[in-house]
């Protein structure tokens, strides 16, 4: 299902007439803390036809649940997910928590009538994934939407990209590489935080950065993945444990050692239903990468190339121009006829990361308010979720090339 | 879930015993929206040390102010600055209107006792700027503080330019060159808004542009220009008259036409105090580029350049580097030991316009709190004005070097 | 004139006692005319230790070898490559034929007592090139070298960059990623050619790209694989007969069709001996890429990138630069301290693709002088060869991992 | 072997019936290097009407001039230029010497029928340029033919440029900004060469890099300079004095210090014909920048824009794409519709800066078989120094804007 054009903003104003949107949201780290400028923003800049309410923030300290409550705006809180899932005056649950716990939660608050807003991956298994989309089908036929997310579908230049691809720009596709590269565990000392222990993250690189990109390939190019060949890699098997706190990402090394449970990196080809060829690299030890997604779709009669680090830029090779004349332009995405684009600033005053969470927001109120099927819904979380799981069989069994079941 | 959680600032949670910081903001388009950001979001990201409250909004359209007041979370509505300066519950006067009225509003807000902050050009004459800056040493002395709003220092890449220079990264300085490029005029059928016209808008694109360079190389330097040499050019000097409501920078043509009686490029060459010498470009006529603020400062010991669309990169050169390993580096300034950043996101997770605005407020709000002059006080907004009139000065006398006047 | 005379290399003028170097060739297309421009201008540029001779060139017609000759300054023409081998005035034979004839005249020469300077790829078939090595072998204990022609070993950038990681400036390698883009084949009326046709040309893009980049990123590295797994693909099965003469690139489509017996892309990864992962993709149909050779290799202390798009540019992360001013440094490779430079122009005045056939020319004279043997090597580039023979193997079984034999 | 012969310009082989053109060169450093190789290279690359013969090259010292000879090619050497210039074999004067003997050897070498080359600027002084300029006229009319070595405008980007813009592809032109940024003169203890004395060098990066920037930027715009106001600055005034030999740019200190008389660095704007704005800087102080010829030009329908350092690349704004579509968009120089290329490469396959002089040789040896008068002419180099001594007359009279004389 493409996108609702985000054209044409809110020349007029809301219709008040309509009840608030209002949100409990469980978990306030780092996603939780994104979701919270989402949730907070995008009424004050897009012309929602329900207003988001900052209902419920829950967390199970309570007096940590409190601060980050009121640092970033929400009414009440709570520290047992079952209570938020339980109020009367939360309408969406937003499941902001590690992946082992979103099937739980977002089942009992599909149970709970209401409607919810999980981030990716949508589960650590397949089977959990499946039960999840079976409920959010059965949710959707009672008027309640499940919308898994993929936030990197919302930055202004994928979803030029999206448009341009459905506009057949490209033409028929024959490539799309694409990487997801960061450096952050290049130093063997950094500690072994729960990021690095299969029981906790599920997998490493593949989950939390392939999850991202197989989504987006797919999403971009149209169409699925038929089939993947894999191989992963653990290049540090033994780090520090961790002193103290800390999160998934920083912490100190304390005493002791332990031992990797999960991918570092994960590399996978596969092919697309057309025929089209991909490439993926997930990665934690590209250095010097901070962040750097990048896709690049190569079709018939052009090609679209995309970074992160750069955000607010597209670069398409149109092959229909004049060949003396014919290069990749940088499409610098702020144009009022770009998605998303005309509630924000004027041409050249670009984005950031956070913005993806407000479109986020944007979408889920509209698709909510016409009742339509949210976009990635929770059906596109499972099929990542095979993808991955392909990916990891192959990567156990020599690399085999291995279909993606239905 | 990709990484951390933003760490860094608030560890503790802001000393709530201070009273609030309630805000009083006269206009609400372009600018006005996006000080309404930063009011609202700095609290939310910063550790403050008094809390930024929307107190009211003014607009001499009431209805047209209550809408923007609800969009933007405004608590009140005003249609006189004059009702709005009065108000006992208002603690501080933004103002984001033309030029032509900041003197005015200025003055009598820092004479009822409120800390201001105005948005550049600092006036539209260097009398009326220099009243105000004489103004606002006075309230300093009362413990009131004036803000100009060059809000392109705080992009965390100029920001960290700022200190490189001032760590002598740079050693002496040889040139500064800048260049403030954007396309909106190239049309000659864009009509003649306000923007175009001298009675409303002081100058064009001298004013509105050029004041953010002279700003910004001045202070990136650490430095001021001595004299300058300059011109200035209008290429379209008669337009369709405007029809219907339209802002500055967008309106569709009326019959009739009329006179263009601003500058559409200025263009001025000058020297630094200490020697060095800079070059000045500011144009609405630079196809192609469309908010292309670039700026590089070459020393004896390094270079530095940096362009505002792509404002999450700061370029470094170190001549101290071993010669074969010696290059320009992009900085990507999204690491937690950067400016601002670790309020925000994980490295590479990147920054866009509007954050500009909530670093405005932040530090804002620390320089009241400490009573601190604030960083760029009001007699930087004059002196940037005075450099703007030897450039008009110099234009006018065949280009002859002028004298930067104290 | 804006710099100063291009010193280094000859001071001294080169050592005219010693005899010239005599060198037959053998085809004169694409890569003959680049080994023409290198044999000619090499010791123009460098102080040689013996002085290249362009004896004589072989061509089958005669009338065109003879034009070719004049054009590229040759001495004498043959028309027989046996009858050319059999020359006492020729020192070395350079074969730049396609793959099916290496292995043929390259024996010969060796037997014949000449030095060989061969095309890359090495020849069609592992058998073949390890005959070649072996020849080589027996040839080196007489005092006749064999060099391979992998020319872009001989950009100064990727020189450099050998140079920087046999320093040690990488640390420990995590990730070799690498790709070789062109487009010639995305018109599915481009007719088909020589190049298309299996029992021509041995392979498609995994010969003629792939073995660049396979060189490339072992040599690079400093080790080799040790095993991949593939896919490989030909997007367009039937192509329109070729009209006329044309080459293997150029050509205008005829009446009727045939069939594509050639991959247009392979997409293979990989694990170094030393456990880094690689990932590479050769393919003939990326839109809008024309020679984007890509490499990027991350290594626990740094990383390097390089396109050859832009092969004056070498980029270098360091990662033990501080952490607020590191960053991917844009080295431009035309420092007199960088590989070949000294020899060639003021700094910033880059080089193009041909030169690195004249570093090769370079290269080999001295190792030819010195009795050392060249590099790469036939070993080199039957090694390399069974990397490629993996890759068609792994991509015939499903895409299992496989080792790469010695 | 990856791609196809060079095809293109010679289909037919030259007419070996028409003379050759034998040339005598005078001056072997920097520049006598890189018109040697145009001379050597011309003729092997592209079909000439006429094939260069390396006759005599000049130089005082003898065994340093045979030496160079025999380096670069030529057959025989004189030590008096005007030995060189009485030779009958000699058909051309090449004069690669420092500016102040470029007029003496000129009007000599016209006057003895000979056809000349001549190096810029072409004059240390608008007297020299203009007896020059009318030389070359009178010479015209006896069939001679007169050119200034600006070669730049041989890049194949540059020729592109070039011919988008007569074709219209920009329209109104509104801004060209143009800066040759070079930075060997950072270090406060380089030498003062010959380089750096008024009486030797003429001017310092004026003369220098501004010659060619203002000849480039009249080049593509297609206009003229009507007016210029210029700043010009020494930075470092005293140097240590060379020690030994050295050139221009390389040398070692020596004890004792002596006086810079030229400029480090000249900054200008100006206004063209056509009322379009410009701006020039040229400096040797620009840290990190090495060859950064740097050109922008701004019309109604388009920009182009243009690095050195990138010389194979050409950015095109085509302002009449859809606005959502349009982009700067990097055009790679290298297909064989592009200016010069169909005698090279493929796609892709860059050339270097040495290519300047190739392609140089190839039009002026096209220009003699035509009897068409080369582009640029000594006219042309005349006017360049026109605006030239504007600059240095506004510099001197506090940057009044100072009109270009005819």
């Amino acid at each position: 299902m493409e996108q609702p054009q985000p054209s044409g903003e809110p020349k007029t104003r809301p219709n008040h007439a309509k009840p608030p949107l209002r949100v409990g949201m469980v978990g306030y780290a780092f996603m939780g803390t994104a979701h919270s400028q989402g949730w907070r923003t995008a009424g004050r800049v897009f012309g929602l036809p329900r207003q988001p309410v900052l209902a419920a923030l829950c967390g199970r300290d309570g007096a940590a649940a409190r601060a980050a409550a009121d640092r970033h705006g929400w009414a009440a809180v709570e520290t047992d997910w079952r209570a938020l899932v339980a109020r009367d005056d939360v309408d969406l649950v937003d499941i902001c928590t590690p992946g082992d716990s979103h099937a739980e939660i977002a089942l009992a608050a599909l149970a709970a009538g209401k409607h919810v807003l999980c981030e990716k991956p949508l589960a650590n298994t397949v089977a959990e994934a499946a039960a999840m989309a079976r409920a959010a089908e059965e949710a959707y036929g009672r008027g309640r939407l499940a919308m898994v997310g993929f936030n990197y579908r919302r930055v202004p230049a994928t979803a030029l990209a999206r448009r341009m691809v459905a506009a057949g720009r490209l033409g028929t596709l024959r490539h799309v590489r694409v990487a997801y590269l960061q450096d952050w565990l290049t130093d063997p000392d950094f500690p072994l935080t729960w990021r690095l222990r299969k029981e906790l993250a599920g997998s490493g690189a593949l989950g939390d950065l392939g999850a991202h990109i197989v989504d987006l390939a797919q999403h971009l190019a149209g169409e699925r993945l038929a089939g993947v060949s894999a191989l992963t890699e653990t290049f540090v098997r033994e780090r520090p444990l961790p002193g103290g706190a800390g999160s998934g990402l920083t912490a100190t090394p304390a005493a002791g050692t332990g031992t990797v449970t999960v991918d570092d990196a994960a590399l996978f080809t596969g092919r697309f239903t057309s025929g089209a060829l991909a490439s993926f690299e997930a990665t934690r030890y590209a250095t010097g990468r901070k962040n750097a997604l990048r896709i690049e779709l190569n079709g018939e009669r052009g090609s679209l190339s995309f970074d992160l680090e750069r955000l607010n830029e597209l670069w398409f090779h149109d092959a229909t121009d004049p060949g003396a004349e014919a290069g990749f332009r940088r499409i610098l995405v702020t144009e009022p006829d770009h998605p998303y684009i005309d509630a924000w600033w004027p041409p050249g005053h670009g984005l950031g990361y956070e913005h993806t969470f407000v479109h986020q927001v944007r979408d889920l109120v509209h698709a909510i308010d016409d009742g339509r099927r949210p976009d990635p819904s929770f059906a596109d979380g499972l099929q990542v979720q095979r993808v991955l799981a392909a990916v990891e069989e192959s990567a156990g069994k020599n690399s085999a090339y291995t279909p993606v079941t239905d």
